[in-house]
């Protein structure tokens, strides 16, 4: 792989689907395709005729969410959809797994539990042809949701308690697919109330940015780059560089943290982010949906 | 009433307590007492054998609530403790009241429904004394908690879901009783994922600065304007003035809003927030807790 080479492919991270009381509900990850969701992520991959994979290695019932996005992406007229049912690295490095994947125009990453996305998908052939086709190939698309779009960071939230935030300790890190190690990504973020947790992580890794998605809304991020919101809902955006004190370092765990002049966007439909510059270009007021 | 003269009183705005489900639990208020937040308003009142008055209003539950601050008061040593139990406008009026009010070296505003406060309390003589003395008397201290705290305001949250947070008239303002006009204050606020409010309240005054008390976490404000935190948890400050951007004026209810450059501290046991100035002074690491 070559280093600093203009990345080509486009990310969409989707943050989750109206939290309804079960944890990474992955069974409510497709009702936001009426919200124009997964329209946008097939638009995308080059329309109806794009080759799609869905994975759907981090659910805990994984024939389920594989059918329902079958169903999801045949309703958007999508005629070439399928289901990779990954459970395990050695499934990750099947013949079958390979061809698929270095054929997708889309691969799309269920919710339930991204550590699982790690441990059974990282540091295999489909985690490299992954990294390689996104970086190389113009209009490859890498979907995910929940989960899914918690493990396209490099330093991924593996969970953490919304209610003992900012105690530092709170939140677990693990390694993610490191697709843009530039974030640190989180989703179901207004509904569970996850401030506190994405506000530590950019503690402890001050040089990220941290991008929190709502319910119902995605970034589409393009050349690792530039970022515009999809969807219903708001992306908080924390920028840790604006940081004057910051004492996550060296805290015991347990404790407290403080955090002084930590910068924050809110961002909705049609909102652009650049992550290289790091500033905001904020959509007309006037300006339609998308 | 003077104009610009330099507050003489002290204000200690409280969080509230662990949330167990039960919407402003106000009957579970004293358990911070274990923590030491009740004794530090003691202690800035003049110590046990100062007067203090608790006004149970804003409480469903008047007369339990009036009790339990009688034992815990009383827990820590103080003598002279009575409860004023304000039902209506008249009884703000009576003479009872009143001489209570004016030879309070303390008054404690219980949780519960902070419009009830303004609704009972405020435009009435005791709200007067309670203005006049907050600025003319050296160690006067109104404390309160939860609803306690919020009603310190003049632009006052007095609800508002924190689930749909960040979309245009999600949070309810309403008139609180001025002591701090410079801040919009919110309490509950990590367990109950309350950002999104507070940013929507911020959005819509953001030449206030937002205070969001966490759990058995106080702000112990001196002339009007130097905060040192107290308790186990943290206070969220939001300042405005950095914004770049703010649609939340043109836009309609119910629509998702953008704000550019938030600045946000995150502040814990005996740091020091300066209204004026909106500088942070962060206590050492080794500093003990107070």
């Amino acid at each position: 792989m070559k280093i600093m080479q203009k990345i080509k492919g486009t990310l969409i991270p989707i943050g989750g689907n109206e939290d309804k009381g079960i944890e990474e509900s992955e069974i409510y990850t497709l009702e936001f395709i009426d919200d124009g969701i997964l329209f946008h992520v097939v638009e995308a991959a080059g329309g109806v005729d794009a080759n799609i994979v869905v994975i759907p290695t981090a659910s805990s019932i994984p024939v389920e969410v594989g059918e329902n996005y079958l169903t999801a992406f045949s309703t958007l007229g999508c005629k070439h959809v399928e289901v990779l049912d990954i459970r395990s690295k050695e499934d990750s490095e099947t013949e079958h797994a390979i061809e698929l994947i270095k054929n997708a125009d889309c691969v799309m990453l269920s919710g339930g539990d991204q550590s699982k996305i790690t441990d059974k998908i990282g540091g295999t052939t489909i985690h490299s042809i992954l990294i390689e086709r996104y970086k190389n190939d113009e209009g490859f698309v890498i979907a995910g949701t929940s989960a899914g779009a918690m493990v396209m960071a490099n330093e991924m939230i593996a969970g953490g308690s919304a209610s003992e935030s900012f105690i530092k300790g709170a939140v677990n890190m693990y390694k993610g697919l490191g697709l843009i190690p530039e974030l640190i990504i989180d989703t179901h973020f207004i509904r569970r109330g996850r401030f506190g947790r994405q506000s530590e992580a950019v503690a402890k890794f001050p040089n990220l940015i941290g991008f929190g998605l709502a319910e119902d809304t995605g970034m589409i991020i393009r050349n690792g780059n530039e970022c515009t919101v999809i969807g219903s809902g708001m992306v908080i955006v924390f920028d840790g560089s604006t940081l004057t004190h910051n004492n996550e370092k060296i805290l015991k765990e347990g404790t407290p943290m403080t955090m002084a002049n930590l910068t924050i966007h809110v961002l909705s439909n049609g909102d652009e982010y650049n992550i290289k510059t790091r500033k905001v270009k904020v959509l007309p007021i006037e300006a339609p949906f998308i």
